[in-house]
């Protein structure tokens, strides 16, 4: 917003993708302004633990401007974004405020996407924001609570069934955690159900589940699985969803709680900038991330749609939005110096999927792990990925006393109605 | 609701008393039921914390469920309570549901009162649940974002101005916690704002702070308040409250965020009763804190209007609560056993209050403390009354790192408008 000739550099998005180009381009003489809706920077991979009531909010969340504190060339604004002006080279807030810019980044993530079934989302939740997360807890914990109540066997099997949808590494991880917190959380705490008899069906249209693993892990995940006591539904499509249960390959099943973990559509950016999205949303960008015709608009993490130079698509991971992020400001830097800007080459780190806590699968390329030592190097790395000492303390215990007890610190029913009735629901 | 002969206990509320009650009666060959419209029992006198982002919501709330885990005579229920049928001896749930009791225990609590201006609550939110604490908690951080971005000095002012109504210990707490939030916490994150500069005032009716202290800590209280940066304005009511505003003692003061911590409104146990009550609306109990003309009725804790021996009430305090509860099992027991059942004697453990995170004051009748060796006691005290090996080893850590670094580990804005602008307000 200021008038002089400093380069400015507007990054929106405080997710992986944002928070990396913001601290790559910190103390380079620019001046940058990152906002974001929200004033938390989010660690996505371990959301489901939130939302299983493992872990609290503030274990995997920090406020944005706090992880950029020292960095005095970085602006942090609490906005939300209503467009891209690219002729005045403007972001346009909610609020109407324009931001100027220089260079902009766009780092805005995905939400979950229903493939045209919009109608199913109050009853089949999807998990990506703190406010998905606690609030799919409550719907676990509430499930529970309803069912210690209700005298209808058929009703209270139905509130004791629970549904995910899509096997990848969310829908896995979320599975074999409901299962331990109703065999290992719950059991022996109520008096007229036994927790530990709950049924979790995994629901999948694939042929197998973690299709971005190879198949000898995928087959090792379902049998981890269903020794755990998963119900594996291979190759179904959900065709209904409503306040009572799902339908996939015919079939219907009664269910009070279901969870959403099929697909993802990006943030609206190829709206904000009026430009070629492909079906899932994504903008789709030059190899060096940015949008055809706009050298100054980078396009990063799951909101780009990027091709490697084989053909393939970058996966919409973490590692691939900070990868995106340290490229875009590697380029910015470099232009501004008037050097030769990089080529962005994503290399991919590998992929890791928890079953449980007594096991995980990990993909490394040069080295498939899987089992309890995976579970250990899964644990290991996300605590590292954890950012500052007392957070990966804090995790640390609280692994460490679920694995010894299975109790969770989380428990909370909040924000949600207190005389037990569902929220959104009729 | 089994239709054998043992004596069945129903508790309405998981709070200190209820949950002591509780604690006491297990084991005793009694049928007893806990029922909550929440899942959690909060530990209140923290809840301040909460609210200012010092500490999370798991620190504080432990599952109503886990605390009675290993006593299988107590039977936990998430429900509301709509009404007590005094004659059928039966409590009335909201969804209609009936449960029976030979006796029973409102320990139903209090909510914040606002003595006939209901109007303001909008404006000035109060302080009794977990959601009231994280509600303040985005006011306050959103209060800072906005100001962040404001143009306008006057509305810049009137953002960066926090009005806490009431000298209480929640009152007095809160505001020396604002004010640290403010100078160690938030400084040199903005970029637009000097976080230190924001105004906190505490409004007061009466011509002291903490009015259930001595006069001399009440003194002591008010200097090390003022030495914080709060003003302390004594002697005033307030007489208006608007979404821009408030005014006491005739002067109107600009601001965006009130905190009421006036006065409290007992929960309607008198209602469901159809009994009488005072003007806060407890119940008027007997010596033994039975319902008049309902020996099997108690009514403990902050929705009990209970007179000691020389006519005084017994406080609205956690412990008077703890007290009740114990009381009301110890009768119960005896009666079933058929014995005498004891008097109850409320003692006055003593009160504490902290100002800011150097100062706090002491009153134990016997021994008054003031100062850093005041608020080191009240710290190992509360530490003490956590439930958990786990809460009090993270709160202990929380605090310490807090008293080294001033950083405050969950500023999270979650639940609230991302585009900042504020809920319940035009």
């Amino acid at each position: 917003m200021t008038g002089n000739s400093t380069h400015r550099v507007v990054i929106v998005g405080g997710g992986f993708g944002g928070l990396m180009a913001a601290q790559k381009l910190a103390g380079s003489g620019l001046d940058i302004t990152l906002i974001d809706r929200r004033n938390h920077h989010l660690f996505q991979p371990l959301l489901y633990q939130v939302a299983t009531a493992a872990l609290t909010t503030s274990d995997i969340a920090w406020p944005i401007r706090s992880l950029v504190r020292g960095k005095n060339d970085i602006k942090t604004l609490l906005g939300s974004v209503a467009g891209v002006d690219k002729e005045a080279r403007q972001v346009i807030l909610e609020d109407g405020a324009r931001v100027p810019y220089d260079s902009l980044i766009l780092a805005t993530g995905a939400r979950h996407a229903y493939f045209g079934h919009d109608e199913w989302e109050p009853n089949a939740p999807g998990l990506k924001t703190l406010e998905d997360a606690t609030a799919i807890r409550r719907r676990l914990l509430l499930a529970f609570e309803q069912a210690e109540r209700e005298p209808d066997e058929a009703r209270r099997k139905a509130l004791l069934t629970f549904v995910i949808i899509g096997a990848g590494p969310t829908g896995v991880e979320l599975a074999g955690t409901i299962v331990e917190l109703a065999e290992a959380s719950l059991r022996g705490e109520f008096r007229n159900i036994r927790p530990e008899e709950a049924r979790v069906v995994l629901i999948e249209a694939a042929d197998r589940v973690l299709l971005n693993f190879v198949p000898e892990l995928s087959a090792y995940a379902l049998e981890a699985l269903r020794k755990l006591g998963v119900e594996v539904e291979l190759g179904h499509a959900v065709t209904e969803i409503d306040p009572s249960g799902v339908v996939y390959g015919g079939k219907r099943l009664e269910t009070k709680t279901v969870i959403w973990a099929a697909g993802v559509q990006a943030s609206p950016a190829a709206k904000w900038l009026g430009v070629e999205s492909d079906r899932a949303g994504r903008v789709k960008v030059n190899p060096d991330l940015t949008v055809p015709g706009y050298p100054d608009i980078f396009v990063i993490g799951d909101t780009a749609l990027a091709l490697r130079a084989d053909g393939r698509p970058v996966p919409g991971v973490g590692d691939a939005a900070k990868q995106g992020g340290k490229h875009a400001a590697a380029t910015i830097k470099a232009r501004v110096a008037g050097e030769t800007p990089p080529t962005f080459v994503y290399k991919h780190a590998g992929d890791l999927a928890t079953i449980g806590k007594r096991a995980a699968v990990i993909d490394f390329g040069w080295l498939k792990l899987k089992g309890f030592l995976a579970w250990w190097v899964w644990g290991v790395a996300h605590i590292y990925f954890l950012i500052g000492v007392k957070n990966r303390l804090f995790v640390s215990i609280t692994w460490l006393l679920q694995l010894l007890s299975g109790r969770r610190s989380a428990r909370l029913i909040t924000q949600g109605d207190a005389s037990g009735r569902w929220e959104h629901r009729p």
